[in-house]
């Protein structure tokens, strides 16, 4: 099986099935006065019961293409977004669940400005800034319950640049 | 009545009967194979029920000082937590509640990267980025019930910088 994995353009379309893009899109409002467009309820929050919502920050450390991926992560109690606090972008890395474990991931590299909600229980990689560090806000569920579940691969997969 | 506002610097300390400060503090911990440092539950969020946490975007357009002062506005419905998405600093006006109506404003000055939660029914400014446009993300109450109550000062005041 070729383990060689491209990035694609990250667009809310082909992204919809693993989460959000957070980005400018649909209609804005003028709030504040009118000085403010407001573009409302950008992403799928969802959140087992027994936790609440939380703020957190990530300052996260960079990577290079090509990528060796070998872990992924989910979170089956809750959606966990991360919004880049700067322009740079990053590389955003889902798989379909087959089963309990992650089929074939894909790679998608963001636009300057573009954040991730990843739904709940969906397979990701770890944050991946890309040749900087970056900060990110984070919005998930804080509270009770084992939230993270992490699966290897056996064998490394290779991210590159489209 | 002396009706100028001097900005203050924007610290956790002196904010806090007001909001959070959304910065990097406390402790940290490392995730995402070590390469995140997470900086974890850094805003009192705090949403009335019948509504849900929402992820927004803001784009602001800016103003400058001295900056006349005439209007805030307050959510009894919920928190509200204002994340530039760049370096920007930003103004962040805020007035203690006196019996219904605000009382003398007091204004913030932020530092390259803080953002800023107001608590639940605190009264503050319109967002206000200073000399360029600036997008924030935006974290508040989605859902039914008048979340928005404005107040116009009979007398307008000045803020200007310390």
């Amino acid at each position: 099986m070729d383990r060689t994995i491209r990035t694609e353009p990250l667009t809310a379309e082909t992204f919809a099935p693993f989460g959000d893009v957070i980005e400018p899109r649909g209609t804005s409002h003028p709030i504040n006065a009118g000085m403010v467009d407001r573009f409302t309820d950008l992403a799928r929050l969802d959140f087992a019961d027994g936790g609440r919502p939380g703020i957190s920050l990530g300052l996260g450390r960079p990577y290079r293409l090509p990528h060796r991926l070998d872990l992924v992560e989910r979170h089956p109690l809750g959606s966990q977004a991360w919004m880049p606090l700067g322009p740079d972008p990053f590389l955003v890395v889902v798989a379909p669940d087959e089963g309990g474990t992650p089929g074939r991931p894909r790679a998608f590299l963001t636009a300057p400005g573009q954040g991730v909600n990843y739904l709940r229980g969906t397979w990701h990689g770890v944050l991946t800034p890309l040749d900087r560090p970056q900060s990110f806000l984070i919005v998930d569920r804080l509270g009770p319950g084992d939230n993270l579940e992490e699966y290897r691969f056996p064998e490394t997969w290779t991210v590159k640049a489209a």
